[in-house]
């Protein structure tokens, strides 16, 4: 292979990360071969293979890319205007405005999670990292005094990441599902579970 | 054939479902053949495929089994106590009683919905179905004054089934997920969605 820079490598890898998603959202994790994400890709199987040795590999390296983005979304969080106004944005960006194809992505993964032992350990541990990016930032919402103290964050990030799950499938399977409406009562219910107190300063009220 | 009762045919039907959901659940929709079926039910193929003429056939038959189910524990609500006291046991039955075999199956359905019409067709129907118990259960809460008759029905049942999907994922891939300790939480946002008033004689405090 000639050599690259390090900067055309990664270039590389996420041109065949986006041709892989493209086969995978088209044709599901079974239905795509690594033929078909070579053609996606334009690239020849020789070469394709030196980056990803097999459709796990590439799971894999999609889960990594958007695990990235994720934790860039939390680490980027601005508390100035309190923790609700960070969590809002959350849910906006991940439940309405994350394109279809990430969606899409994430239920193929989470339908083939209990089948293929590779793919199920990646969701988990996805999931397990949401779940302490969220506690970090409520821990952080307790800290500014926005949630109180007594509240039992735990039971709240479960019920808060199984809305998640369902909102994903809602936006996967539902024709009629417009996120946009139902991100409003999600925030609602959000406000309600972490107990803000509605006419806070500085809070738009719910 | 011999000639068998309706009632023997009804049995063998349900026998032969019940065989196809363990093998749908063990290796996927894909995974099962009609003969893994066929050995799991200990028939011939030539029998089974009498009953069931395909893969198709039999989710179509095991969601048609469910709907039954749904429909009679919709139909048996005792509104006597109100309509929240219905609900909750609802929330109990579907969320953490009912067997971890259906939530497989149900995760199975919803993982195979886009890729197959007609089991994105069955997913559609069940889901519309669902819709219209809930929304005449909570018309009738609302006509007895359990619930404000200026609440969002739509926008509260849309969020209460994408929750429902949620549950039934975290029950079918979280294994530290445990649904006994997430239904008061989910009994309490629904309460708050429906703006339950929480001193209403009758019922007990969420």
């Amino acid at each position: 292979m000639p050599r690259i820079s390090a900067q055309q490598q990664s270039d590389r890898r996420n041109e065949i990360l986006a041709a892989a998603q493209r086969c995978f959202v088209r044709s599901g994790f079974h239905g795509a071969s690594m033929q078909d994400i070579c053609a996606e890709a334009g690239m020849s199987p020789g070469n394709l293979y030196r980056y990803f040795p097999s459709k796990e590999a590439l799971i894999a390296g999609i889960a990594e890319r958007d695990r990235a983005e994720v934790a860039h979304s939390f680490a980027e969080a601005d508390l100035s205007q309190g923790v609700f106004k960070v969590l809002e944005g959350l849910a906006h960006y991940h439940f309405a405005q994350r394109p279809i194809e990430d969606v899409l992505l994430c239920t193929e993964v989470m339908g083939q999670a209990r089948r293929h032992p590779d793919i199920g350990e990646i969701s988990r541990s996805f999931d397990v990292d949401v779940r302490r990016w969220l506690r970090d930032l409520l821990d952080a919402g307790v800290a500014r005094g926005d949630i109180p103290g007594d509240v039992d964050l735990d039971g709240a990030i479960t019920m808060l990441m199984t809305i998640a799950d369902g909102m994903w499938w809602r936006r996967a399977l539902d024709p009629d599902f417009d996120p946009e409406k139902i991100v409003p009562i999600f925030i609602d219910i959000m406000r309600h579970l972490l107990r803000s107190r509605p006419k806070q300063a500085g809070e738009s009220s719910s």
